[in-house]
């Protein structure tokens, strides 16, 4: 059993290339003995945003807080907001941005164990 | 790509054994393609609770609101509140119940997609 809060989390920076104004916590993962997933944190700034881009596995997201805007195949957007679930497919193209001039937008993103 | 919001996700009763005045929802999970696990969420009324159990998978929890309290092993408790991530191994024994008289304690379950 592993209980800790958000606040206690040690943020990092993401610097990935296509990322800016956003930081990454991981509150639960294999280093705790999670046998088959982990649960990120994504908090992007105001003009901040994940990269624009695909892979071989999936997100599970839910939105603590904030307004984004979700942007899919082809440069299509939908926005995202507090409460929303989103199941992002292995190899969709996908990223988060944030929609809010004056907040953050906080993301669950939760990915197989092997992934972070 | 699924997107939805809680509000928007069916809810139905949990008549599981042991449970009390807690409502279940299934937002993202293998109907929805994803490809190894699934995020239900947990509504638990004042005066309820979950079942006290153990299984042999492991639970992967957010608390989205409320505050509760996380029974363990031998009926010892430790209290959960918004912002907390519990990671409940394998064959742990554990039971949300809602430490509140006027507010609904709310938390994501994510679970290996077999189980739900």
């Amino acid at each position: 059993m592993k209980i800790t809060n958000l606040t206690k989390v040690k943020k990092t920076r993401m610097e990935m290339e296509g990322a800016k104004n956003t930081w990454k916590q991981v509150p639960l993962s294999r280093n705790d003995g999670s046998p088959n997933f982990s649960f990120r944190v994504f908090t992007i700034e105001p003009d901040g945003h994940t990269p624009y881009h695909s892979h071989p596995f999936e997100h599970l997201n839910y939105v603590i807080e904030g307004r984004g805007a979700l942007v899919m195949e082809a440069g299509e957007t939908r926005p995202v907001v507090k409460g929303d679930f989103v199941l992002v497919l292995p190899e969709e193209k996908h990223q988060y941005r944030n929609a809010d001039s004056s907040k953050p937008l906080v993301i669950i993103c939760a990915v197989p164990k092997d992934y972070e």
